[in-house]
């Protein structure tokens, strides 16, 4: 009886698994670099952490379950309710602002796309507890930084940005109230996928009146401050909110420019995101190919830890996913990692010296050197053959004596004389480099 | 409202993740150095899976959950039939013997014992393809080395091997079938926690005409295989299996000699494992503190992939879990690490020069220094606190000249000038080691 993979989730194999840990390596590394510290959360939680935030529409997406108490649970399917439950509990406590990221495997039970998995993993970096745009500028570097790590450049990806204070002021500006928004956020999040004339005749219906579709269409358009400032300038007259989002905005991209990764960084107030708790700066990394798929969204959420918790905290993260990321990286191939390294290989050259293999193995592996052997070594030959296959830089040759071995140094094919004792207690004086 | 987490679950804090990871990274560390390839499966897996090898009883104990197509799946208890899964899906094109580890987390649904987690993480570190004794040494040698390389030595931990076939051969030799064996080994399992009149009394009843109970305890008392031949010549006479068991059993033994782990280990029958698909050597790891806590367990299970995938395999290894381990590591004071470290700390003297901060912070970051800053900078004074606090080993103070700055040594409180230019072009000229 062969019993299959779920659908939707992943056998990592060594091969598979490698290059994944190559983007967690980066990830974890850039993250720790950029003064982030590490949680981690259960994969379980409570129903109700989920539709609390995120009402029932999403909750129909989850891996729901019901435990031995009948109490009603599902598998994460993101991390902000979870960090949003445990910052609240001890809000208090811990010192401001909270620097956090984890790189966690997050879980969608139903209606999914094609193309999009059951299980995947996600990295997330959040600023909790400062409304200062230099937060927004933060997790932005600390992602574009991860990215350059791994290979990609300005020429790869792009992080287009928009603010949810600026749309939303610029909205009430026109005389849209705060009912129709959420509309209005939907036909811009389509912009890209509707045909023009199609999202004209859909906007002039909804919303016409109080916006114009060309007056829309030239702040959707607008790629810097300036032409921002003049597609405002047709909505009508400027509201102190709208001033401060503007403000936020610029001084958003002064930081990014002196963070050095403008050439990065584009306004673009296409990118909504769906999730309805956003509140100021909104972004979105994009492949710069033809596919222009979404590597990472985030943006800021002053709102949503007060929602969940006893007090608010200002916010701002993001979410970086495993899998279109490895597919960039892979078209690029940029992908890497072996499964593992073999420093030194131990031959047996005449057999019959296990003891003395063993021996040397395990004080080698003690000494910090991958040292591999076969359990039923061969000939020597058909040894050499496998610890060239491994990629092992050095093989220590076991002969008939007890007491001396050979070291060949497989590059070069020349061989060295050692006393066995030395090699044991001091292997760093005879080997090369440990991987 | 507040929502709790599950219970059973654990919030990681970075303080509390912390120490987890340097267990985490000595599991890698380790498996790596010793020649294992990481792999990960999926938290989810078809009920089927785990019915197939564990039977009923042990299913009643899982996480459930039905899929949108009404398909009954799990999370998964335990990675072996995982493993087993994998491995058969792709038995021809896995060199043998197949050497992986994963660090994976764990769920125990219902009936839980007092003080289990219900999530949990576990390393398991698993030979494939290899019926060779050395197989079985080299994971317990892998295992030792892990816990040494976290500071604990032979005072703290040590080694029970037993080997199923070698109890089994012993059973059959004095007349006790197959039906029987399971009786006696759960008879066997308990011993420790029954009183010797109470044990002495089952066993009898049960099993006396066969194996009297004096002969049953010199064989659990064993301590060596010397003892061990002494008490198997009064169970009855040698059968070719029962000889090939102990034969092993030394073998093993001179093996674990070899790779100079004997001090760890120690022959004791009472080790039964409590899974039924054993068929080997069986070893649970110990503290050697009055608590006697199961560190580890592991062993051979030769039938199981064949019962799982179309051939059969030999196979041998084990699970560790991070709950036990780091509360010993806890009691001992060897639990360390830090949520993250910080190499510099770039302070604005005079306030206003955020620019330049941000310039330095990202130049060092992106020059691999931990780099941190305020995103509100207060007085000079309170920055250094700050920096102090955080462990910076050294200060960047930004002033007034926008083409200069300082840099503090933190320990012995040295200040030097330096250009900006020059700093942020090449951080490791003036800046000490990396963390």
């Amino acid at each position: 009886m062969k019993i299959q993979p779920v659908k939707g989730t992943r056998d990592f194999y060594p091969e598979v698994l490698a290059p994944i840990r190559q983007i967690f390596d980066a990830w974890r590394k850039t993250s720790l670099l950029h003064g982030f510290s590490e949680w981690e959360g259960p994969t379980l939680e409570y129903l109700d952490l989920y539709r609390e935030k995120s009402g029932d529409e999403l909750v129909g997406q989850l891996y729901r379950l019901t435990d031995s108490g009948g109490r009603e649970l599902a598998l994460r399917p993101e991390m902000t309710p979870t960090l949003a439950r445990m910052v609240a509990a001890k809000i208090n406590a811990i010192p401001k602002p909270i620097k956090w990221f984890c790189i966690s495997n997050l879980f969608r039970g139903e209606n999914v796309q094609r193309g999009r998995l059951r299980e995947f993993y996600q990295w997330n970096v959040d600023v909790i507890g400062s409304p200062s745009m230099v937060a927004d500028g933060e997790v932005i570097l600390c992602g574009v930084e991860s990215l350059r790590s791994l290979g990609l450049a300005a020429a790869d990806f792009s992080v287009h940005i928009s603010n949810r204070n600026l749309v939303r002021s610029i909205l009430l500006a026109a005389g849209i109230n705060e009912e129709g928004h959420g509309g209005a956020y939907a036909l811009m999040d389509k912009a890209a996928k509707l045909p023009r004339e199609e999202l004209a005749r859909r906007w002039g219906e909804a919303y016409g009146k109080q916006l114009a579709f060309d007056t829309l269409d030239s702040l959707m358009d607008a790629g810097s401050l300036t032409d921002l400032r003049a597609a405002v300038a047709r909505v009508g007259p400027a509201t102190s909110e709208l001033d401060k989002a503007i403000a936020d905005t610029q001084e958003l991209f002064s930081i990014l420019q002196n963070f050095g990764i403008s050439e990065f960084c584009q306004l673009d107030l296409h990118v909504v995101r769906g999730l309805a708790y956003y509140t100021g700066p909104v972004f979105e990394f994009y492949d710069r190919s033809e596919k222009e798929r979404a590597i990472c969204g985030g943006g800021r959420y002053d709102d949503l830890l007060g929602k969940l918790g006893k007090s608010g905290e200002p916010a701002v993260g993001f979410g970086m996913g495993d899998v279109v990321l490895s597919l960039i990286m892979e078209e690029k191939r940029l992908l890497g990692g072996a499964a593992r390294t073999v420093d030194v290989f131990v031959a047996d050259a005449a057999g019959g010296q296990e003891r003395i293999v063993q021996q040397v193995v395990a004080a080698l592996r003690r000494g910090g050197y991958a040292a591999e052997f076969e359990y039923r070594p061969g000939a020597l030959g058909k040894q050499l053959k496998s610890a060239d296959k491994l990629g092992a830089k050095q093989v220590v040759i076991v002969g008939s004596e007890t007491d001396r071995a050979k070291i060949k140094d497989m590059a070069g094919g020349l061989e060295r004389d050692i006393a066995l004792a030395a090699l044991i207690t001091n292997p760093r004086e005879h080997l090369t480099g440990r991987s």
